[in-house]
């Protein structure tokens, strides 16, 4: 059904990045705004979203060039939620992906102004005329991105995160802690892979029974791939992730590690990695990279 | 062919709040994020751009009660971008409409993030399946109201805005000045209310040279509301905007009156009106009320 083959895993990733790139304007202005947009939102990194956007299209039997408006999408929202949080009024960080922070090279100002105008741009790139999707598509897309990204999605765990910081958890209950640091990483992280993965779907005009399946993959990929960075933070690598080993631990971070400590850790880890995949097996051999994906990710951290 | 006759101006207003109100969740969570969105988004003001949503849905002959989800949507990105404009890494406000800001009641972190799920919000109330709207209306609206609020739009108006700050233009060539000037109001205010105006006719699924006529009056209403914002900051009342008065000016802020003077500014505000109003008296008597609405605001500064 595809007009060509899902391409690999690296070439896929520049794929999303050449999509990302041609989403922008040729003639931007006001230019440092656009600058500083594409600053984060060009930067690469992994584009496991955009990826997965395509290929949860595949999986669903859909043609994957299709869903690339929704993982161009994706990835502009991530951009956004990746510059407001290392904003000095949030997490202060300096560097991310081994490079200045986008507000340590364009002021917290534009900065922010810049993830405000990438969450715009994400609807706008969704429900463009010329980006060829059928208009239910389009609409299908919008609902399921506007709810991921707001205060019941991605906003709301990071809230949640934002109010556990600096180890007050440390004076709570346990299991309420536990189930708090759940719904932050099924939030935080979990939505936005969840969407990728329905808007994959939606792409593919796939039914309500295929579009849980891939939501369930995505929100479980998401929790499997948060408390990985959880276990990476503290078991390394630096160079890899661009943060100092054990930062969250001295900072009082409510983490999975910090909490049930490693051992336990990639064991919850693994188990969300096994619901994943139980979740889109039926779906057949278009899942297999899917599958694959998920395995990939829970080696991370061995 | 409206369902009850458009409410007058106080009642609109009250209307719009009611319906911001009502757009909320009953047991929201977290629930201190949507207390923040809450306060901004909830907190009234004028809601000029809701009410002129639904007075243009009026004027291109729609049912104004149709308009009411994108009246709400306009709100919220109203509501987002003060609370954003207003924290301490932009305007360093402590007060807005008589009352602390956001980000002094929540703190930036979490007003950063309200401003960031009002946004989202905004996109999903507008695509919401129960709010009745058709779906080629609900997809026209995202589309107007996603380029309104980014970049091309709010956005690249605060952007421009921001870098005109602290006297710098002081040394540049009038003309530039005012050309930019002239960018910074179309953009910063006027998209919000052209998207207010067109999302109304829009709801009434008007014809094209309909909307494009509502859209040059919400432009042009836009531009004269600035710079009367611009005149009222010299020439007072502290009471109505909540402002001291010759602020801009002590500040070394790129307005109008700063760089025009006050009558000069006066006769621009006037100009902006006279073609706001040509735009839409072709459409009869039904833009009555836009008509009057703008002869209000071009008052306001006498």
């Amino acid at each position: 059904m595809s007009s060509r083959p899902l391409p690999d895993g690296e070439e896929l990733r520049r794929l999303v990045d050449r999509a990302v790139a041609a989403s922008f304007p040729e003639r931007p202005y006001p230019e440092r705004l656009w600058e500083s947009m594409l600053y984060t939102a060009g930067s690469g990194g992994k584009r496991l979203r955009g990826s997965l956007v395509l290929m949860a299209c595949a999986a669903a039997g859909g043609d994957w060039e299709k869903a690339l408006p929704a993982a161009v999408a994706v990835e502009l929202i991530h951009a956004y939620s990746l510059i407001h949080d290392d904003l000095p009024i949030m997490d202060d960080d300096d560097y991310r992906r081994g490079r200045p922070t986008n507000h340590r090279v364009y002021g917290p100002a534009i900065a922010l102004l810049a993830g405000d105008a990438l969450q715009a741009r994400a609807f706008a790139v969704l429900t463009a005329v010329e980006n060829g999707a059928p208009p239910q598509v389009q609409l299908a897309w919008v609902r399921e991105l506007a709810e991921a990204a707001g205060a019941a999605g991605l906003v709301g765990g990071q809230v949640v995160d934002w109010e556990s910081e600096a180890g007050r958890w440390e004076q709570e209950e346990r299991g309420k802690v536990a189930g708090r640091l759940e719904f932050i990483h099924r939030h935080k992280t979990g939505s936005l892979l969840r969407a990728a993965a329905r808007l994959g779907g939606v792409a593919a005009e796939a039914g309500e029974e295929t579009l849980t399946r891939l939501g369930v993959y995505g929100s479980e990929l998401g929790l499997a791939f948060q408390i990985t960075d959880d276990l990476l933070d503290e078991v390394g690598d630096p160079a890899g992730t661009g943060k100092a080993v054990g930062r969250d631990r001295r900072r009082g971070k409510l983490t999975y590690v910090t909490l049930f400590g490693v051992e336990e850790s990639r064991e919850a880890a693994r188990r969300a990695i096994e619901r994943a995949k139980a979740a889109i097996e039926p779906l057949g051999e278009g899942a297999r990279r899917l599958l694959e994906l998920a395995d990939q990710l829970v080696g991370r951290s061995r």
